[in-house]
């Protein structure tokens, strides 16, 4: 984090970019012991001297690749606060289902299903990290939800908080897959998966649905 | 789960109860790597040879202790079928919040989260167990919830499916704090714990209350 906030030169952040990236790669593949940082500097063109230079140690490099891989997934998340101005009553149902499709591709992946993986493994050692990494993952997508879903609120298409909307919208469709993704089970279908996130959908709204279409319902 | 098929002398299944405790104590601590078959056999106040006679190896141990575990934890849930019979429409709120207590108190103890915790870092060398140790947790939990929701469905006090009424409880309820826990991020507090079951049932009801009291809810 202290390292972020001095300026770089582009040519030095774009190596410590190819570094973790070429990091996270080896660390998911062999686990965090048994991981070579011969073979990461080697894999990132770099000497094991500027290894060293950029992070420190290997725990240095870990602590860096958790954090930069998190950055990296929230960054290609869709979730734009702007795009709320845009959904009507009649697309909202298939917006928010194809918002929960768009996560799932993120967060899928083998290396942050590999990372995520990791990071509970060395909880112990990397507490610290580790949480960031999971908050990083979790709270901040929340956070960014709530925000676009408060421009929902404000429309009168959702009703509510809209942050523990947000939080359900994660818990429902999101957490679920990660889950099983966590034990080595198979990923869900397609279709079986498209079904989780209609039904992850169906029940936000049904929670956080437009109270004029909804009068009578709970709370 | 051959071994289990053959009837066993009450003493050979305390002597393997008080064996696979130990070592899930054990294991928990060290790892699975650094944990030694030695301070398990001392634990359990038996021989080495009675240890590998019994479970063949430290991998067939480890099986053995996340089996053992679930099916304890298992048991220790208070989900019970004829349950159902008792609730009332007045009560329903109050007794799935209770439900939702009662499950936490289980599955968030540090055995079980250290078992889970293993269970995915281990995945990799014990795919089939972990992820029984996993369906173990979740799968067979949202089964028994979903017999005891289908009472409830049929007296007219939840409507639905059954099943994937327990399924989103068990998402709402229990997976979060389950996961928080994964990264070594404090528990919860009572106040906040208390909140966070009483929105999930608070959703459960909306996604899958009595119609006639939510004639126009969601689907």
């Amino acid at each position: 984090m202290r390292m972020e906030s001095q300026p770089q030169r582009p040519s030095s952040l774009r190596k410590r970019a190819a570094i973790t990236a070429a990091a996270a790669d080896v660390f998911v593949r062999d686990g965090y012991d048994p991981a070579s940082m011969d073979e990461i500097a080697e894999r990132a063109g770099v000497s094991k001297q500027t290894l060293y230079a950029h992070f420190g140690s290997k725990e240095g490099l870990f602590v860096q690749v958790l954090q930069a891989e998190t950055e990296r997934a929230f960054a290609s998340l869709p979730i734009h606060e702007q795009e709320s101005a845009s959904v009507t009553a009649s697309s909202l149902r298939r917006h928010l289902e194809a918002l929960g499709e768009a996560f799932l591709e993120v967060v899928l992946t083998p290396r942050m299903i590999g990372l995520r993986r990791l990071a509970i493994a060395e909880s112990h050692r990397f507490a610290a990290s580790a949480e960031a990494f999971a908050r990083g993952g979790h709270e901040r997508s929340v956070e960014a939800l709530a925000r676009m879903f408060r421009g929902l609120v404000e429309r009168g298409l959702l009703a509510g908080d809209a942050r523990r909307a947000a939080r359900t919208f994660v818990l429902l469709v999101v957490v679920g897959p990660v889950d099983r993704a966590m034990f080595g089970s198979a990923p869900f279908a397609e279709q079986t998966r498209a079904a989780h996130i209609a039904e992850g959908v169906r029940l936000v709204l049904a929670g956080f649905g437009d109270r004029a279409r909804n009068p009578s319902g709970d709370r």
